[in-house]
Parts: structure tokens; C-alpha cells; sequence
């Protein structure tokens, strides 16, 4: 066991305190890695302040890590010390299930282990806001040298969170795609799908961040509460990607897609939304859902970002701002994500 | 111009009466249609009582025809006198927008003419209710000598409306598809996704009509009234066409699903369904909507029947039961379908 120090929140809406965990002594396959940055995702918020239901304090948030391999196991063969690496939301998974076969360990029927507030091995699990952190090498992922250690942290989540649906729904040439929202999620999913070659529009509430868009890629930005956008709008999209958990009015989204197009929702409220069928019989549209993406999707966005000089617009903290900036990302205060200098704690 | 006699609503909630109505000469690619059978679907009645809206009366319904052809205009390539031929939800679209162009005239977006209450050339249409009809051979399908022209007639709005889905989101074998609804859309559907090699599971309110189910093709019958049904069928479906108008629970239909499956609706209620968006996102689900079918996809679906030995059950009524048997449809009171037969009009 290594004990290693970290930012927890001691109870639901307490301020973090710095504490001391323990880390698991390395098994065969095991990685250890010393975090360099760690993204703060809005989960982390919902879950910390109980908002998810009841989670175990204190509670060690965190699933958008990058850092260096500092040790690893006797039979580990993907990685060596010294590595570039990362951890996404999930550090286990029954990996024999249909699903972790067809690596989207993300939907393991089993349920996947998360990154924290899981349970593995009897006990909760504990996140990135921390010095280091012991994971199965199948569940690291590599980050390429041209992308900085800082960017990449968000990718972990928010990346992939977009790069999913928009590989899966084909986003490239020729196609138009919106991203609803231009926040955390949104200016990955602008920058993504720019690069797949895909004809890219925001959909943001105002145009007060239009100039971040067009520097991201989009070839267009629209304001949604300007009226005039929904008609000059109609049915225009192939790809809608909604990264907005607010309650949105989804019969105006599914007009503005084509014959067939999609609308795919990776941020959702609470309550269940009114969808009139009509809206998707008429066009026979399409309403799914998608859910960050599994190992081999996770690496394979890596390696694509890399290549396409991608990462998150950050602003970097010391673990000491942690409770302040949540309040900011509760606030959408913040362009884009925040990360946490691990050095700090 | 030709008269001919047909059965018209004269007013919405008004018996039919028979009436003379008047078919236009022949253009260059038109055919004369002698009507042998039309058969009942619940959107006629929709219709015909003003529930979807204002239409003009007398209103001659009808989109489900099937018949000969006594003459064709000078132009006209695919058709000869006497070929077995049938008319479905329409009579003429642009013909030069993308959706007509790739076949899927039903999405026209310049909107496509119905069968009947349309308006073609300044004048409403008039529907299969009738001895004869009048249509542009390009919106006229073949039907093959196989099918009876009586089972064949619900075809061409029933049987695409199952087909189209089936085809476009690939039952087959190896697929577990459930069919919702063991009604006209339904007894289709069990039979064509059963023909197209699909593991086929009725869910029906109660289990009344499973020993049709199971002759019609389906692998597994269940009672959606039963509680267990729900935990039985947990995460087993790739492919679920809800054929049901009703407000269904969607959160419980979507639960059923597989990974990254799909829910299909053909039948939608009037109001707003509310869906979790959640429900889609975990798992990746897909609900969308689909609606008829384009005249290629038509004949394909035909010609497919015809292989299959695939027709609707139906019940064949005289122009003189039209009013009882629409109010035996909205009874759902009716195994599978009605067919007029045309000779009595």
C-alpha cells in the first residue's frame, strides 16, 4: 500500500479538505501513475454534492487524469515507466460480457467499475484530485507526445464524450453537423468535428461566444433564442449532438434535421422530456443517446486529436481553488475546463 | 373525363353515401385503374371524421388498392391492359428533391399529393372507395401473381409502414425483434420480420391473439399487462417497431432494448411522450420514427411478399359495411383488416 495525498469533499456541499489514501500495492497488471493534471467534470459536482444519489465520504473525485507511469506490474506489457498516460471514468469492467468483448466497456452488463465512487474489491474507489492513482493497464490509455498533459486531462471525459457520437453517426465530409451548447462538452465537439471534415454550426443561447467557435472550426454560429434561427434552420442538420442538460424544447431540435438525421443527447435533465413521435415519424428522424465510449474508442480519439493539434481550452488551478471553481461550473463561468494542477496537492 | 361511382363521407361523423365522382382523362403516363379490393386503414377514418384536421367533403378514402389496369396514356413503359397492379398512401410528388430523387417520395419535401385529400392539378383527390382510379404510372406498384389482389390491398400502406423499418434498421437473422401491437400493422409485421429471418416477439396487452401470432411467425408472445414479461425481456431486443397509437410507457419499452438497439414507432399518440433522456443514453439506445415507404421500396416490399407467401388476414366487407366497419376498427375489433370489395360499390 502507498499512501498518497489527495483533495476530498468530507460530505454532500462540504469544502474539500487535503487528506491522505491509500493506494492499492501493484498487482500483476497494474499501472501506477503519477497525475500531472486532473479535469473537473460537472459529474464530479453531481456526484460529490449528492445530487446522484448517496455516495461513500470522503469522496475523491475525478476521472479526466493525465500523468506519468511511475512503476508498473510484473505482467504489465502496454506500458512502461516514464509513459505518457490516462485514466477516463472507468478503472474496471467484468470484461467478458458482449459488451467488454466488443470494447465498449462503457455499457458492460455487469456495470463498469468507476474511476470513484465505485467499488472495487469491497472498497469505494478514489479519483484523479490526487497525487497518483493504481489502475489495470487495460484500462490506461496513452497520450500521444504532441498533445500537452493539461489539454489532454478533459479529453478523458468530455473528449470522448463527443467524439463517440460523432464517429458513430459518421460526421465527416459533406455532412452538416450542429453542436448544441459551447461549453466544456460543445468545444470539443466543435473542434472534433471540424476535423472529421463535417460542415460544423453552434447552437449556443447567445453569440457571446462566437469568436471562441470560429476559432474552434465552426463554419457557423446561430443563437437558439433568436426565432429567426429555427426557420432558417429547418431541416438543415444530418447530426445534432445536444450537450445541454437543460430541458430543451425537442420538437424545435428534430426539425431542424434532414430526412433520416440524428439527434443525439450526451447531456440530459432529470425529468423526462416531451417528444411528440410525430416529430420523428415525419422524416423518419432519429433521437439517441451516447455515453462517453469504450477503451479502444478512448485511445482511438486520443490518437485522433493528436494528430489534428486538438485539445481543451483550459484554465489551470491549484487544488486549493477546487471548491470556488465548482461554484464557477455550476455558474458556466468557465472557458472551458478547469483543471487542477496535481502538483498543487 | 370519366364518372365513375364511389363511397363518400359527405361530412365529418356522416354515413357514406355512393356517389358518382369524375376521373380524369388520361395523360401520357397515366393508368386507368379498376379497383378490385381497397382496403380500411385506421388513418382513413382519422381523416374522414375531420381528426386530423379540415378536409373537404364529400371525401372519397382509400390508399390500401389493389386492382387491374384497363387503359394506359400513350406514354406510359411499365404497365399493360390487364396487368395486376396496386396504389398506395400516393398519387404524385416533386419528383426533383433529394428525397424523391433517392426514391423516398413519402418525405417529399415539397410535400407529396395523397391518394386522397390531396390536391392535384387545383382539385382534391379522390381515394380506392371507387370503381376506378387514375394514377401516374411512377406511382403505381406491381403486384405479383402470388398474392391474392383481396390479402395484397393492405400492403401498400400496412405492409410498407412494417417494411420499411424492418428493412432500414436490418432484422434478420441473429436479430431479436419485437413487434408492438398484433393489430393490422402488426400481424404484418410478425410476418415480415419473420420471413426476413429475424427471432420474432409479439408484445401484445394480453395473450388473446397469440395462437395468430405464433402461425403468423412469431418465436415468443408476451403480455405486456404481465409484470414479468418486463423482467424477463430486460436489455433482449436489437430492434423494437412499436405499431400502437396509445401513449406507451417509453422509459419501460426502452429498458428492453439491447445496447445501442433501436425502437422504431410507426403509430404515435397525439400527444407528447415523455421519454428520459437517460433511457437513451445509457446503453446508447435509439428511438426514431419511420413512415410508409417510397414507391421503390414498395415494390420491393411486394415482391418480397410475393416470395414469402406473405398477405394480410383479412375480413372482405361490401360498400354497404363501410360505416359499421370503421366503427369495428376504432373497436379494434377486427382480424387484421378490412377489404372492401370493390365490385359491391
Amino acid at each position: 500500500m502507498k499512501t498518497v495525498s489527495a483533495y476530498a469533499t468530507p460530505a454532500a456541499k462540504a469544502p474539500f479538505e487535503r487528506i491522505e489514501i491509500e493506494r492499492r500495492d501493484l498487482n500483476p497488471e497494474d499501472v501506477l501513475i503519477k497525475i500531472a493534471f486532473a479535469g473537473i467534470c460537472h459529474s464530479d459536482i453531481h456526484t460529490g454534492r449528492g445530487e446522484w444519489g448517496e455516495v461513500n465520504y470522503p469522496l475523491v473525485p475525478g476521472h479526466e487524469i493525465a500523468g506519468t507511469v511511475e512503476e508498473v506490474g510484473s505482467g504489465v506489457k502496454k506500458y512502461q515507466v516514464g509513459d505518457r498516460v490516462g485514466v477516463g471514468c472507468m478503472v474496471s469492467s467484468c470484461g467478458t460480457c458482449a459488451n467488454c468483448k466488443a470494447g465498449e466497456e462503457q455499457f458492460c452488463v455487469e456495470g463498469n467499475v468507476g474511476t470513484y465512487a465505485g467499488m472495487l474489491d469491497g472498497k469505494p474507489t478514489d479519483g484523479g484530485y490526487s497525487t497518483h492513482i493504481v489502475v489495470d493497464e487495460n484500462y490506461v490509455l496513452g497520450i500521444p507526445e504532441s498533445i500537452e498533459l493539461d489539454a489532454a486531462a478533459p479529453l478523458l471525459c468530455a473528449g470522448i464524450t463527443l467524439y463517440s457520437p460523432l464517429n458513430h453517426w459518421q460526421a465527416g465530409p459533406g455532412k452538416k453537423v450542429a453542436i448544441v451548447g459551447m461549453g466544456g462538452l460543445g468545444h470539443l465537439g466543435v473542434q472534433i468535428a471540424h476535423a472529421m471534415g463535417a460542415e460544423v454550426t453552434v447552437l449556443s443561447q447567445t453569440l457571446s461566444k462566437k469568436e471562441d467557435g470560429e476559432k474552434f472550426g465552426a463554419d457557423h454560429y446561430f443563437a437558439t433564442s433568436d426565432d429567426d434561427t429555427w426557420d432558417k434552420l429547418e431541416g438543415h442538420f444530418d447530426l445534432i449532438i445536444n450537450t445541454v442538460s437543460a430541458s430543451l424544447p425537442m420538437a424545435k431540435y428534430l426539425s431542424l434535421l434532414k430526412t433520416r438525421g440524428a439527434l443525439v443527447s450526451v447531456g440530459a435533465p432529470s425529468e423526462p422530456l416531451e417528444v411528440p413521435a410525430f416529430s420523428l415519424i415525419g422524416g423518419a428522424k432519429i433521437w439517441a443517446g451516447s455515453m462517453i465510449g469504450g477503451i479502444p474508442e478512448t485511445q482511438e480519439m486520443l490518437d485522433f486529436c493528436a494528430e489534428h493539434g486538438i485539445g481543451a481550452q483550459i484554465e489551470t488551478i491549484s487544488a486549493d481553488q477546487i471548491d470556488e471553481a465548482w461554484d464557477r461550473v455550476v455558474d458556466s463561468d468557465v472557458r472551458y475546463r478547469f483543471v487542477i494542477d496535481n502538483s498543487t496537492i
